[in-house]
């Protein structure tokens, strides 16, 4: 009797499982994937601790929460969470601000929010007339939405919630996202397909796109993003475009993701009918404070003004004999009556050449501090060249005492093998998060002085060049979704570690198995480092190709700047390699606080992997493997390779634990990277060794091609540019 | 006992079902659905006459044929498929050639086979020792191929496939899609994201999508596709390209597509190092047969070249005094010992301002038949202007009865409202197809010029501009899936009617139900004619805006070539507007054969459709209606605003026959193109409204701006440039 409808049931649900299309795994869902949890133990436990989902409230924000979850719990759980209005007889997930749910409210735990500010949240495994619940509590909306995210990401790693008391809340304010995005969706330096932003259908069409990228964002607490490219079109600020911007900050609100713009210097020209964008001229500051007005009317909680002024042929107040502190300042003005910020890039340098580009953001910058007004950011990137696969932290962290300073560093990999190379960077964001500065003593980290505490600043900001664009997969590579991941996280808390983080992002994109996640963290957490050694080893820099940045180019010279050509960067000669930044050379190093100054300014004391950043360095100067430089380097390069080599071993022993689709396109990326590896090394190894002209160490790999062939090579159409 | 068993299998399918992520309805799987058949007769019907599958051999193309009724059949019918290497006990659905099949070639249908040719394919279903088997035969694999498409087709529309009996074979060989895709990835006159083709992961990496891709495209019978855009970059013909283009031919072979290049006619000069491209310099012909050696040696089925050669700044025989023929035939004489053909485009018109641009084609090509090669078609576009919202057929139809012409139509919607639009092509392919020529008497139709029958030509061929771009949907706009999948039934049978084609792409779309069908069929019907009336009617042509053509520009004049601007074509004046092409202007009628220049010039008997094409036309001629031929102007500007707005009454309706995502998405591209409607209505109606000096009648809707507002308008990045 009660077989049959079992039976009719069954053929149903198996119709249903054959038909429905698999969902292909192009790694659109990023690291929210919410797939039914594989431990049977740990399954049975969720279940059990969350009879029923209860989010009140009816705010856009409050709407999502509620929706995430719902979804969440519905895929990680295999089963369709039951939702109430209030908790009822079962073990309830209760998730709300004390001022949206009574519930929280007289939870009594109001005290224990207090210092977790607007964005901080609060996991609590709790008791209530003998009942168990499981609170997300906050004091705002976005707060919830933070918190639910944490309690999703563990279940989705598999960690116990029956006994859950942490709070968490961001150690920076601003955690923004730059996308280098043109107005004809091209991307600077971007490789993973073109821009999200579909201007010519904005402002009525909203992709799904939109929301999924707010979603993950939010999911990683970054909570700004400049849309556009900071080499700025100044259309951007017109009528038109407004009405576009605001359409995007609509879709992203609900995800607590403010929209920031690039503002172009000479807007008031290019647009506004001026005939001087001169910061000291009435004219041009009305321009902008009406400019602004108009901006916050459509977008109320419009984020800011990004710039870069003075740059690389753009714009700016020196235009006008003016610096860049009276620049900001009049921008910031007409910010500043609607909580807006503006974020000032030191990414600078003169028409003329330097004796030393690396000097010249601190010379321009540390003069100018204390004269910022108090919404200015300056916006530095972590080290003093630009985004080199390896750099020293930038001079100015800890310099600038009086002024807020924000980090920039970059996701996307311009330097680091562009779209198709495996580079996990969270360890390269923790050596500059962790160097010490010494500004103020032992102990003065750069991430001190970005999250405000080594000089007491309350407005703090931290900026990721985005590695977004419109492939399937977001990121191109499915491993740079990784980056953008690490990014979000150590903006939120940069004491995290580049392991805990891997393990995390590991866990949530692939699969909880350890005989996955152990070999692939293995993989990413050596993965920079390879890139370093098959590119610019022992503190080389900035020999890449001209203009594209696409494999090797050390042969680079005689271009209209000095400073954009690889030989000005390493230097190589008959007696060795290398930059002098020493007293001797540039005195570079005499922009450190003095201990740092001492140890980078010694070739005995400096870090081998800064070594030619600082030091021109003899070819037979014996490093500390105790073999020569030129050799040492040649086994570096070598190591590169090796490292690429070695990553596809772990990731071919892969297969099985890891869907076709995925483990292809992953394998298929490594065998690129291999290659630009070998080319890498070889190209650089054969340039080199006209001046060193030593051998390349017997037990080593020859080089497949001659230094000719390597030098005529001319990819076209690279992308990004 | 049981019930035990069964609960726990009813469990775990519970929890598959429900943890499954459902996919997105985002328009990826464009005809190719192969959802669960709704309908529970037909649904019992097709599973029972499929008890199995057979399909044998091991080519790629048989495996493609394998996995392509696997997969479907899996979701068709809601159960895994039985596969089997030989017919057994249940009634088999056997697919295979008789060279592949034993079973086929047993069954004594080779005779039936033979007339299907190598493309063709058979449909059958028959009796063999008393069972019931369904075969799929055809003479080639990739007949069987198009044949199992085919046969997924009945299913997905629902169709009796019990008593089959039914063959198929092409008219046209050559069915080829034009992608106007440039190296940089941007596409010319694309309005759905970026060029598909990855370059720069290619050979490397190779995306899903070109699988899908091709997948596509041998639903429908398409059979080849040209990569590149023609205004062609000479790059795409050197090493390092050739060998990516190798990478995608090696991608789609298993179905049937081949690749063609489009032929940069100065190559010989840019890429190698030559001084002239002279096609009668022995050298040069030399170059191109080298580089074609080249390429056949890395893609043996290549198809060979497209050139748009002496036109719109592109390089071209005529440089060195040479006509088309003589271009060509250098081309075609290089590809001819390995089987490849040359398209060679007539859409061709002079450095120096032509009294009637319509007239060029002709005038330079007529003269020239007879010398081409055997392996050279002539692509000429449907009509004598460009792409035009409507055109008269083109007069060399038919007229160049010793040269197999080509049809090149456009898919891409550049003058039909770009990516926002909705306007199903297949009725406007059809005027073309089904116009008569009276080339050698009544019912010489444009049809049978393209697919031999007129001239008796064995090298036919037709060619559309694709419309497909990286956007997740493939073509923006879902309702340009249509025009996609139109081209290509067309292109494979153009006795197909545009009402048959509208009904199989809505129901393997979207849905077999009725009151959807109807309603959304009634949409597409009539959708061109909406457009039309809107942007073009009575015969208007090229009045958009400068440059990408997006919105109107009836205003557009004195720019450096007269036959760029839109005064050169309307000709509106005190009198009245349209372009005298009759004997009293430019007499382009006398190109037509007699009974249609007769028809054409006369200005009683013109269809009122190309009024204006071809007489100039006074302000208070009385038109069919009885209204003024202003008056008439201004009702039909205003029916195609209505037309638009009753196609978002009727899809608003179908909210519930329709998943939200698609649903949503054609709602605000319905709203984006009833702005674009009034824009054109309102933006034409007040200019010509200078010339006529009349009201616009009464009952009208009002313009909501001045003419002066409409002519300040300049949308910037417009995509597709």
């Amino acid at each position: 009797m009660h077989k049959k409808p079992l039976l009719v049931l069954l053929l149903l649900l198996l119709s249903l499982t054959t038909h429905q299309q698999v969902c292909a795994e192009d790694g659109y869902r990023l690291w929210q994937r919410y797939d039914l949890v594989q431990d049977a133990a740990k399954l049975s436990a969720y279940r059990q601790a969350i009879g029923e989902l209860v989010v009140t409230g009816d705010s856009p924000t409050i709407a999502a929460v509620r929706k995430e979850l719902q979804s969440g719990l519905n895929g990680l759980l295999g089963q369709a969470v039951k939702v109430s209005q209030a908790p009822g007889q079962s073990p309830a997930l209760v998730a709300g601000t004390p001022a949206s749910s009574a519930f929280i409210k007289n939870t009594g735990i109001t005290d224990r929010l207090k210092p977790l500010g607007d964005e901080g949240y609060l996991l609590l495994s709790t008791q209530q007339n003998g009942r168990s619940y499981t609170l997300i509590a906050a004091n705002s909306d976005i707060g919830v939405l933070y918190g639910s995210f944490h309690f999703l990401r563990l279940l989705q790693t598999n960690q116990d919630i029956s006994k859950l008391s942490l709070s968490s809340k961001p150690k920076i304010r601003h955690r923004v996202l730059n996308h280098w995005d043109n107005l004809d969706r091209t991307v600077e330096r971007g490789y993973s397909g073109f821009s999200l932003w579909d201007w010519h259908r904005l402002p009525d069409y909203i992709d799904q796109r939109y929301i999924d990228y707010a979603r993950a964002n939010a999911s990683i607490g970054i909570n700004g993003t400049v849309l556009t490219n900071v080499n700025a079109n100044a259309l951007v600020l017109t009528a038109d475009y407004i009405a576009k911007v605001a359409a995007l900050a609509d879709a992203f609100r609900p995800y607590g993701l403010k929209v920031y713009l690039t503002a172009r210097f000479s807007a008031p020209i290019e647009i506004g009918g001026l005939k001087t964008a001169d910061p000291q001229e009435p004219q041009v500051q009305a321009w902008w404070k009406e400019k602004s007005d108009e901006i916050y009317k459509a977008i109320p909680d419009f984020g800011g003004f990004l710039v870069k002024a003075n740059s690389e042929g753009q714009p700016g107040p020196q235009n006008y004999g003016r610096n860049h502190a009276e620049g900001a300042n009049m921008l910031a003005d007409a910010v500043a009556p609607y909580g807006g910020i503006v974020m000032w890039r030191a990414f600078v340098y003169d028409d003329k050449e330097p004796d030393d580009r690396a000097k010249q953001a601190y010379n321009e910058f540390k003069p100018l501090d204390g004269t910022f007004r108090d919404n200015v950011l300056v916006q530095v990137k972590n080290g003093a060249i630009d985004f080199q696969p390896r750099e020293p932290f930038h001079p100015l962290f800890g310099a600038m005492p009086k002024t807020p300073l924000m980090m920039e560093f970059q996701i996307t990999q311009e330097y680091l093998g562009q779209g198709t190379s495996l580079a996990y960077l969270s360890p390269m964001y923790k050596e500059t998060l962790d160097a010490d500065t010494h500004a103020k003593g032992k102990g003065s980290t750069v991430a001190k002085d970005i999250d405000g505490t080594l000089h007491k600043h309350s407005l703090t900001g931290i900026a990721g060049v985005a590695n977004i664009g419109t492939d399937r997969n977001w990121t191109g590579h499915h491993f740079g979704q990784a980056n953008w991941y690490s990014f979000g996280r150590l903006a939120w808390d940069h004491s995290l570690s580049s392991e805990e983080i891997a393990d995390e992002w590991v866990r949530m994109t692939f699969t909880n198995t350890l005989a996955f996640v152990k070999p692939v963290k293995e993989i990413m957490l050596g993965s920079h480092e390879t890139v370093v050694n098959y590119m610019t080893p022992l503190g080389l820099h900035h020999i890449m190709a001209w203009d594209h940045h696409y494999g090797p180019g050390p042969w680079i010279k005689d271009k209209h700047r000095a400073d954009w050509t690889s030989v000005y960067y390493h230097k190589a000669d008959e007696n060795g390699i290398g930059f002098d930044r020493t007293k001797t050379g540039s005195n570079a190093v005499a922009q450190y606080f003095p201990p740092v100054a001492k140890q980078f300014g010694n070739l005995k004391q400096v870090p081998e992997k800064y070594l030619l950043w600082f030091h021109h360095v003899g070819w037979d100067y014996k490093v500390k493997s105790g073999r020569t430089l030129w050799d040492e380097l040649c086994y570096r390069y070598s190591d590169g390779v090796k490292g690429v080599q070695q990553m596809q071993q772990i990731w071919d022993s892969m297969q099985e634990q890891v869907d076709e689709e995925r483990f292809q396109h992953v394998k298929t990326f490594l065998n690129m990277q291999e290659k630009e590896a070998k080319w890498w090394r070889d190209a650089c190894l054969l340039y080199f060794q006209t001046f060193s002209k030593r051998p390349i160490p017997q037990d080593l790999e020859k080089p497949a091609y001659t230094l000719e062939h390597y030098m005529r090579l001319d990819p076209k159409f690279v992308p990004g540019i």
